[in-house]
């Protein structure tokens, strides 16, 4: 059983947060999942529509698997230092690291990727590449997986990535089992990716 | 501008709600989101973590879209008068009514799908099918339009129902460029639907 620490912040994208965690959450005797914010106060999506923490930062700093969505909140909380600080404390002990979109530009904040192969949000790529110059930047990948961390382009391929992490976590079959009952279309191929074209990047 | 009131229940599917929010959310000029619960409460999704209701039955029983979720808990669900009552009455008057996956079952339990053809989740098809025989059930559909009936397939069917209201609402365009900004693979085609099959249906 791995305990998953999904961050939420202001301004988060909902699909980025609870698409991923449909897959995870369909293996319940597999992961257990805890929506972690600054506060315990209800939070707003980008949506509007608003999640409800489970814990707080100073609650708890240790889980298995850190995942990070992205959002237009990110914008802001690059620059919230309890926040960095929680992503850089979190990272050090997780077995794996995880973002979906501009949920990268928040992990290279904290420093967590330099050195590391990574992706994100095609039409956000050029800025936070241009920002963050010591990760990898992969163009062109569905998600890109380097050791421990595990980043995936915009939004929907959030649910490529998490199924594509159940299959390294467990198998292959386990994902595929998920992907049916979920009736998902999974792009297996983590480097499908027709959004870095459209978006002018190759 | 229309006003979407989306129903949470516990035990709702994470991705039957977020999912079709996401699509809608990104046109932030034309829909209005809600989410709309018996009780002010935060409610435990199938997959533990909670969302917010911003509005209860009592609160409002308007809305232009209704937007009904599944999940395991329309099973306790489809027995609870007040929320079939709320359903009965938004349905009513509003412009479109809204199901994924099988938030049908919720629908059907209320009445309002008589005489109208519909889907639902491919694993509890039949189950469900046979418990409303006065619902023109449809058993290869990504997802169904009657009139102002709009009723998805299982879980991921929701977005592309989402987008396919969106065109239907709009044009096409827009839920183009909705799929694009979500990084979104949209099966365009309602009648894609290769559940059907696994499930033995066809």
């Amino acid at each position: 059983m791995r305990r998953v620490g999904a961050l939420v912040f202001p301004g988060f994208e909902l699909l980025d947060l609870f698409g991923p965690l449909e897959m995870f959450g369909l293996l319940k005797d597999y992961f257990d999942l805890q929506l972690v914010a600054e506060t315990s106060e209800p939070v707003a999506s980008n949506q509007q529509v608003r999640a409800n923490p489970d814990v707080t930062f100073k609650d708890a700093d240790r889980f298995d698997v850190l995942f990070v969505p992205g959002g237009m909140g990110t914008r802001r909380e690059v620059s919230n230092t309890a926040l960095l600080d929680w992503i850089r404390t979190v990272s050090e002990s997780a077995e794996y690291v995880l973002s979906v979109c501009t949920g990268s530009l928040l992990l290279a904040g904290a420093g967590v990727l330099d050195g590391r192969r990574a992706t994100t949000n095609k039409a956000a790529f050029t800025k936070i590449a241009d920002q963050y110059p010591k990760v990898d930047w992969v163009k062109q990948a569905r998600w890109v997986e380097d050791g421990k961390f595990i980043t995936s382009s915009g939004v929907s391929a959030g649910m490529d990535m998490a199924l594509g992490a159940i299959a390294l976590m467990h198998d292959r079959e386990t994902a595929e089992k998920v992907a049916m009952w979920s009736e998902y279309d999974w792009h297996e191929d983590k480097d499908w990716d027709p959004f870095a074209k459209i978006h002018g990047l190759i």
